[in-house]
This record gives C-alpha cells, structure tokens and sequence, in this order.
C-alpha cells in the first residue's frame, strides 16, 4: 500500500492554526484577541472514497475526533477494527471534531488515507483530501503544529537589581520551563532588549509566577528574560527554539563590506517569522498581515522556494466566506491576497492548490466588487481601512493607490479564471477601470498619477506612483514620465516605512536603478547591524540611539525587533542583482539577467522552479549554471539559451 | 442598577447549544453526527457601550473566555477589578472563547451587563446583546444549558435473563448516574418498550460499562433499562428526568370518553420534546428538522404560550451564512423557516427578535432565489431533497407542493420587508408565481392541482391540495373545487404519515370539517393509549399488532415512541374547536369562534396574546371570559366584541 497520511478538509488545517494563533498574543498581562474576524474550522466532514480489497482484510480509522464509518451496509464504530472481505466498496467516515478540525487515519493492508480521499463538510461538494507530511502515524495529532526545537543556552547570566538577567546572544523565539519552588513567587521579564527585559513595568510581556503555574510557558520572542523576585537564585529558565526545519535554498557571498552578515541577519529574521503562517513581527502582535506576507512570498520563492508556508498563509488569510469586512480589514490586503495567489501560481505552477482555494478566491473578489462605487472604484465602505502605508497621503476620496491594485486584482482575476477554463468576466473591468483612472488621476502637468481627483490637492505621492511602475499600469513615455517625476524625483516626500521602501526598492531595480538600492541595504541594514541587531527591526531610524531605537505606537518597547519585512535585501539581490526569475509558471523557463550595479564580485545560488542556477561574478565575466532547462541568460541586450548543467562564462557590458 | 445578565451575540447561545445536541445522537455503539452542515460559535466578540459613573468604583468583567478590556485610555484584563473614576466612558470588551461562545458578566455599583450593550463578532456591525433570564449569577455558566432535574424512581424491577429490568413507568428523557465496582462490567440497555431494552443486539442505546467509565451516562430517553451482566445486582441505575420547567398556560377538558388523557398524553410528549430546541422525538435522532418544528411552534403557541424555545429553535435552523445547502438539506424546510418568522411575529408580536434574525432571512431567501429556475420555480439542485412528505407523490419536475410553498414565503418576507420598512422585492415575484402555477399545474378536468406537469402523469394528491386551502393559494369556486375533488376526495390515495396528517386534520377543520378531525383524534390518539403508549408515537398503525409497533426505518426499535409532532390535538382542540386565535399581531386583536363540532361539552383556558381566553361549553350554550382586551366572539354568524374581564354567553347555532 502507499504511505498512509492523516487527511483533512483542505484549509482546515490552517484555519484551526490560524484561530490558535490569533489569539495568542499577550501584552502587559492582557490576553488581547485579534482585532479582526477569525474563522472555525468546520465542525464535522465527511470522508469518502471506493476501493477494492483484492483479499480478506480488516481497517481502523484512527481519529481525534468522535464519529462513525459507513461500510458494506453498516455503521461501524472509529477507533475499532472492522472487517473487510475481498471487494469493491464505498467507504464514507463521518466525523465531528468540537476541539480541533475534523481528521482521519487509516493505515492497513486494504485500505489507507491519502489525498486520493474526498471530503465535504456536508455541502455535498467533494473534493481531494488535504494533508501535511509530518502526519503520517497513527500516534500523530494534526492539532498540534510539528514544530521543531532546540535547546538554547544563555551566554551569560547577570546579576540586576533584584534578580538575574539571561541573555541568549541573539533573537529568540519559543518557550521557557520554569519550575517555582512552593511559596515563591518570580516575576518574568521578556525583553528583545536588554533595556526591556528590565523594564518591567514597559516591558509587553512580563508574567508574575507561582508553583502552581505551569512551568512550560508560551513560546515568545526574547533575546533577554529577567528573572526577577526574592527566589529568583532559586529558578533557571530552560529555553528552546521553536521553529519550523526548513532549509534555505538561496545563497549571496559577495566582498563587500558587512554585506554577507546582513544577508544572514535577513535570513534569520525570516526563519523565525516564517512559521504557521508568515508572521509579522514574533513579538508583537504575531498575528497574520496580509500586506507583510504578500512580500514574504516573494522572499520566500527565493530564500528556500518553499510553497508550503506560503500556501498555509493564503488558506488562512482567505479564511471563509461569507466575507463581511476586507482581509484584515484592509482593501488592500484583500487585493494583495487575490495578487498573490496568482503570483504564487507564476513562480510555482501548483495548479492543484489554486484549484482549491479559487471559489474563496472568487467570494473574496465578489466581496471586494460588491463595494466599489458606481464608477468601479475602491472607496471607504463601513469599517474598512484605507491603508496603503503609513505617511503623508491624500485619502480623500478614491485613492489611486487602491485603484491601481483593483486593476492588478480583476487582471488576476482574469489570468486565474483562464487558468481555470472559467469565462472571463474581468479584463472589461480591467481595462474600463484603467481608462478611468487615466482620465480621473493623472495629472500631465504632474507628470504623475496624483492620490485623489477630489480633494483638489493635487498630491503626488511615490507610494501610488511607485505601484504605477511595479505593476506595468502605465508604459513607454508615460512610464518614463511617472519614473522622472515621482520615482526620482527628489522633491517629493521620502518613504519611511521599510514595508513600503521594499516596494520602492524593488519598482527602483525594476528600472535598472540598481545602485539606489545597494546604497540604502549598506546603509539602512548596515546601520541595524552596527546597532548590534541580531535580526532585523520594524523599523530603523539612524538619527535616533539607544533605547529610542525600541519605542514605537506609543510605547517604548513597541517596536518589533525581528520583522519579516526587513529581509527583503534577499529578494533584491537574488531577483535584481543575481537577477534570476521565472518566465513561465513553475520556472518551466526562466532569465539569467544579473546587474551587479556597484558589486565588484558575488557568488550567488538561486533556486528557480525545481532546480538552481549558480552565479559567480567577478567583473567584467559572470560564470553561470543551471540546473534545469528552460533558462536564457540576458546581459541586457543579447539573450542566449542556458543547457542545463553547462557552465557558461559571460561577459557583462 | 439594573440587574446583571451574561450577555453574548444573539444568536450565539443557541448556535453554540444547537452543535452540541447535534453530535449527541448515539446508535448501536456509534456516534452519530448529524447528517448535514452545523454552524459553530464565533471564536470572538466585542461588547461595548458608553456609560456614566456618578461616583468613583469599579467594575470586574466576569467570563469564561479570555481577553482584555479597553477602558479609560487602557488595557485592563478580565476577571479582575478595574477602577472608574466618576464620569463618562466608552468601554469595550474583547473576548474569544474557543470551547463554548464569547460571553461576559459584569455586576458593579457602577456598571452591569443586559441588553443595553452592543456587541459584533468583528464586523463593524454592531447590534443588542442578547441573554437568557437564567444566567444571572457570576457562578453561572451559559455553555451549561439550565435544565432542571427531578429524580424518579423505577415503578418496578424485575429480574431477567442476566439481570434485571427497571420500568420507570412511563417515556422519560434523562441521565442515569451508575457507578460499576471494580473489575466488572456491565451492559445497560435503553428501552422506550420492554422489548427493546430486553433485545441489547437491537436496541438503538446500549453501552457497556465498567469502573473506568464515567458514571454519569449522557441524558436519553428509556421507559425501561435493563441491566445485564454477572455484576447486575451490585449496580444501580440512579435516574433523573432533564426537563425545561415550563408552566402549561391551555387547558381543555370534555366529558369525551379519553380525551383528557389524550390531551395529557399529547402535553406530556410535547414537553419531552420541548427542550433547548424542538426536537422531532427524544431517542432518535434529537436534531432539529424545520418541518417538525414549524408544527411545533403552532402547538407552543398554546400549549405554553412562551416565545423562548420557538426563537432559539428558529436561531438554530438559520444557523449563519453562507447558506449553501438547505436547512435539513430540505428544500420545503428552507421555505417552512422564513415562513415560520412571519407566524412568529404575526402570533407574539415580537419585532425586536424579527430585526436580529432578519439578515440571515434574507440571506436563507437569497439562497432559496439562488436556486429556481428560469421560470422561478423550486427544482431539484445538487444536494436538494424535495421532501413534502412521505408516500405517492409525483416528483418528477418542479413539484406543485414546492411551489405554492414558495408563493408563501414570497408573501412571508414581503409581509417581513414591509414590517422592517423595507423594499418590497418580492409580492412580484409570488403574484407571478402564482399565475404561472395556475397556468402549469391547474388541472381543469379534475379540480384540482396535480403535482407534476413534466411527468405527464397528472397525478392529484392531498398533500398540495391540503397546503393550497392551508395557505390560501386558491380562493372561491377554485378552493372549493380543491375542496371537493382533493380535500373530500376519497379515491385519492390517504395520507399516512402523522406529519402530515396535521396539516391535513388543519386543513379539514379550516373548511368546517371538524368532526373528521375529532373522529380521527378518537380513533388514533385513542388507539395508541389502548396498545398502552404513555407518550405519542412517531407513527400508529392500528392494523399492526405487538412489537411491530416499534419497528421503523429498517429497524425493529426504529421507531420514536415520543415524537413531537402527535401532539397535533392540543392545537386542532384550542384552534378549531375553543376556536381562539389571534387576528392580529401578538394578540392585540383576537376572534373566539368556537366550533364543538361533536363534543356535547367542554371546559378550555386558551392563551392569547398576553392573556387567556376562558370557554365553558354545554350544548347549546358557551360563556366565554377573556382576560385582555381586543376579543371578539364569532357563532359564525355574528361578531360580538368582548371586554375584557366580563363573562358573557352564547348560543351556538
């Protein structure tokens, strides 16, 4: 027989994860609940499949769950042996599950659970099972997530005012066995910095703890824990790394200076972001963002070319219909969610997956349609967030922004519907919306597209401008218009979020601009590191110093030390600079097109569909090899085919 | 201050109960769950209000989740003392419960919670909190339904093969506490007759039991349990009756030979039945079923008068968007619901209730429109059952029965919309329907409406015709030719089911027919209490002799001895033959037209409204008292108005 695998509804899984980790977050003693609508699992489904038992056999559904199994014209209990003579049967397992999702087993000699099982949740529409690899014995339970860990062990211990503080060298993120004597009383103090974990009255997370508390705590994020109180000599927290085994793929080595350690300062963060779901931030507030995982697919198609983490983040960011507010209610955020699922598609060609999330797909756009205005525009509707970034923008009205990435949407839209063999009932939007947002937004004194026709403003912003250019919305002159009068030009107010500097970085690679963003990781990422981060923060001012480094919302240790987002340098070196990238969904071809802009030298290894392709330049040659087929190498003006296997030299322009 | 109540999102108390009963069923050693979709609690809410503390104090938010209070510029957590100072706030109150349903608790000098609060699970809609008068204590747990309980004791124990018989005397529903001694084991079976508790390989309950099990067994129903095995005689089944303690408000009482114990037998069942929802029948399968429970409700209405089981039951059955197969997997049951909300508002006047269930209405019609066909008729989609009823029914097509149901619940949400101040989208829609039925499914030849005109089989039965008098669909010369060729029709093939035979029997009395419908109660109910029943059958066929009475569905204890929908008589007795209904809503106004039909005389307190209706009837003469203005008495002939208090007489015609 084949491998036998827990099964489940497909997205259970993560929805159940997902609601698990959505309310996890703690600050200041407060249990605080996601701010925005979390999906349930399902409470019961049913399993079915046809099967022939060449001889006399017997199965069990092994489950967590509570149910029964229809079988050769009788009910049968789960967890039970049943008997099966030689045959062809139907078999359907009905079961409900009220603590976790609802999840099978069966492994015997007739009869084994796989993805060749349908499932419903009494909808009566079947379709493929879902599963996981790490589940596939009878002893697993698919409700706890397989990660893995680590014993981690402070590399120093000090004594503070009141007790003792560990530091564990670098970022941290998972949980701490702490057993407190009886009568004691210990005050833990998390901190991402040594100035938090001594601050407990700012501190997010600090737990006062007693011997009846149990001993194991929450994962969390540290680098420092005070332990704090009268028996504070008297207790050691026992930490582990929690994390998800995953190995990176991409590598950058280059000379120059400091250079390598961001790139593994980047990799690091990502790992210990990169975990259910891609998380924000570890430490605060750990929920799912789709604006943040929208840029963590595109590092993460590069740095282990992985699909699962980003698959498990779709199917939780889409949760289930019926959709009453946007996508972390942001409009944008829902528009990234439908971008990226056929995005995802183009780097991974996992047809399969887009197949089963495309009627949430589908209610997720009917959602985001239902609330344009009358001329097919994103507008304010009733609890919606108008995001876009933080900073100077002009919101009146319909924002350019969200119309720019409507468009990006119904184009989505239109390429998964033909993916699909579904009419296409989206490129008339497209283009009707295109059409009006040219006569509505732009302005030709400008030069650019302006954020709203109504306020009178006028304002021109990079953020909209920036999205013009990444997402192909204009061309030719124009494009070149919008590229010298908003993307350079040095008038306009500077991007101070380093989630939408990526964006800007990556549209300024887009344009060749390649030395602009090798400037600002030396400098920005550069500045971090000579700060002493041991991962990469939410944000980094380098006018400020010492523990202002730390505040943020309001709070003095708001900030996140160890952000997804500030790991996008892998993506621009790997996608810009190695410039490698898929043509053809699942990098059935690709481009070798490297600009190493500044850099005298680099070895680079970039995942690309299946296989990789090796770079190593020293000016003016760049040797290059790929693995699979389907590569064409371009110095910009040339193009030749790359034989798979073959090592080619080339000399850049 | 007021008094305290936990409070939660309407609609999550029973959502919440609703799951639970509907995984409770057990048969033959199996878990059961139920056969179509069930909706679960939100994992979170936000409850909010504004009010004013006149002097300092403070308030603790008591609940059985987790989450965090934003009071005063703050984050406070639950279950501790928060201090106000004097003045005015916005407090808000986040929690997620992942084991039962989001609630709180607040009781404080300065603050409590009730039906003043706002809560939305996360939607930006925020609407009254909802509560139950017995949550009233900090102790008090809402995930606990407060059932009262009762002991009883076996009226007799009889030893038999393996052990011993215990007969409690009549149908009851309950949890039996056994505890079994060590290194034994014993079998309990459950029996609504003798014979199944003495036949463990048939019975539907029967649970081996040892001392690692946990000796209070899950409530069920039994009028006998044996307990077999060699430790028989050292256990001991403690029983207790689980019942909602609910105070009968109608009475009726003949001289008639049984019909006081009918009427017992029939209000005895239907409070077995009675209970967080309207159950179909107490052993198997304790869901919910709209076509049971439309019948119920019209029983409650005088049985009990009490709005509370019939709201949470209709909570229940709209379940939450996105409706994607209909309620019971029935199409007939879909429409019964919508339906069922206008009776509810048409008899109690309870317009707060219809706004909160008012969106899923619309969004369950939404779903219903979904589905008709081009010429708006209700055809069998994937996963519909066109039910109707049991028997000789001709489904090929759209069926009539649907359709006239159809037109019904057209006319139920415009009678909604208009009471909601809402557009009317849909007395179009019915008046079309009805002529198109008239055109397609009127047959002139025979009088009368035939279910199929695709089948060309033209086939009459009495269950289309009896809801086209039921409903009104037909009017004048036409009813009266449905009446003649249908209704009175005694070559068309009988209906034999008890479910429908109600709508049958109302149908009857509705067009004068009384005395067929007391004939019937004589003959049925009647017999059933000859064979010995002490609650009503699911079905009664006096043909059939000993213990093929409990044969049904393929098995021979299949059969419900406790089901809800024979209690018929009480409301044919208090509808038709005290003849008290209201004319409008809640009662306001109210007609007594009593028709005895065969009765010689009669004693009945009927409810109305918020008062009773008191008739003293002996032939020829009745005096009738009502309690509460807007009677007025009908002999068929005249109309007197009645005042409220003041005995008055008639004579009959």
């Amino acid at each position: 027989m084949k491998q036998a695998k827990w099964i489940w509804r497909p997205g259970e899984f993560e929805i159940y994860h997902h609601m698990l980790l959505s309310f996890r977050r703690q600050e200041k003693g407060c249990d605080y609940p996601c701010c925005w609508h979390i999906c349930r699992p399902e409470a019961s489904v049913r399993f079915r499949r046809t099967f022939t038992a060449e001889k006399d056999g017997a199965f069990t559904v092994v489950t967590r769950g509570k149910g029964m199994v229809r079988f050769n014209g009788k009910l049968w209990p789960v967890n039970t042996a049943i008997p099966v003579p030689a045959g062809t049967y139907d078999v359907s397992v009905e079961i409900f599950d009220l603590d976790a999702f609802p999840s099978i087993y069966i492994n015997s000699d007739v009869l084994v659970t796989d993805e060749s099982w349908f499932t419903d949740p009494y909808d009566a529409v079947m379709v493929p099972a879902a599963c996981e690899p790490a589940f596939t014995s009878p002893e697993d339970d698919p409700a706890v997530f397989p990660f893995a860990y680590e014993d981690i062990a402070p590399v120093s211990v000090e004594d503070v005012p009141g007790g003792l503080l560990y530091d564990f060298g670098r970022e941290q993120f998972g949980p701490v066995r702490m057993t407190v004597p009886d009568g004691a009383e210990v005050l833990l103090v998390y901190g991402e910095s040594r100035e938090e974990a001594l601050d407990p009255e700012n501190a997010i997370i600090r737990e006062t703890l007693t011997a009846a508390d149990d001993p194991d705590r929450p994962a969390r994020a540290f680098r420092y824990i005070a332990v704090l109180g009268d028996a504070a000599k008297d207790v050691t927290p026992a930490a582990r790394l929690e994390y998800l085994p995953i190995e990176d793929k991409a590598s950058f080595r280059t000379a120059e200076p400091g250079l390598d350690k961001i790139w593994d300062l980047c990799a690091r963060t990502f790992h210990l972001n990169s975990r259910e779901f891609f998380l924000d931030g570890i430490k605060r507030d750990r929920w799912v963002w789709s604006g943040d995982a929208y840029q963590s697919y595109m590092i993460a198609r590069y740095l282990y070319n992985d699909p699962s983490v980003t698959e498990r983040t779709i199917f939780a960011l889409l949760g289930k219909p019926p959709y009453k507010l946007h996508v972390n209610t942001i409009n944008d955020y829902s528009a990234y969610v439908i971008v990226s699922v056929w995005e995802h598609y183009e780097a991974t060609g996992r047809l399969d997956f887009i197949r089963t999330v495309w009627p949430n797909v589908k209610a997720l756009y009917a959602f985001i349609a239902s609330r344009l205005d009358e001329n097919g525009y994103v507008v304010r509707r009733n609890g919606d967030w108008i995001f876009v970034d933080w900073g100077v923008l002009d919101k009146d009205g319909p924002h350019c922004f969200e119309q720019i990435l409507l468009w990006q949407t119904h184009r989505a839209m239109a390429k998964l519907a033909a993916l699909l063999g579904e009419p296409d009932a989206y490129t008339d939007r497209a283009e009707a919306l295109r059409a009006r947002v040219l006569a509505d937004f732009w302005d030709a004194e400008k030069g650019a597209f302006i954020d709203s026709f109504t306020s009178g403003r006028r304002f021109v912003t990079r953020q909209t401008n920036v999205f013009a250019v990444l997402y192909d919305f204009v061309e030719g002159g124009q494009k070149q218009s919008v590229i010298d009068n908003a993307l350079l030009n040095p008038d306009l107010p500077a991007i101070t979020t380093p989630y939408f500097k990526l964006y800007e970085l990556l549209a300024l690679c887009r344009i060749g601009k390649i030395e602009t963003a090798q400037d600002y990781i030396a400098s920005y990422w550069g500045g971090m590191l000579k700060e002493g981060a041991t991962s990469v923060w939410e944000a980094y001012d380098p006018a400020q110093s010492g523990a202002a480094h730390y505040a943020m919302y309001g709070s003095p240790y708001g900030k996140s030390l160890c952000h997804a987002w500030g790991s996008g340098p892998i993506l621009l070196l790997c996608r810009y600079v190695a410039g490698v990238y898929p043509t053809a969904p699942g990098g059935r071809t690709f481009r070798v097109a490297p600009n190493p802009g500044k850099y005298k030298a680099f070895q680079a290894t970039v995942p690309v569909g299946e296989g990789f392709v090796y770079l190593d330049y020293n000016a003016p040659t760049v040797t290059v090899r790929a693995t699979v087929p389907g590569g064409v190498f371009s110095d910009g003006r040339t193009e030749t085919p790359l034989e798979a296997g073959e090592t080619c030299t080339f000399t850049l322009p």
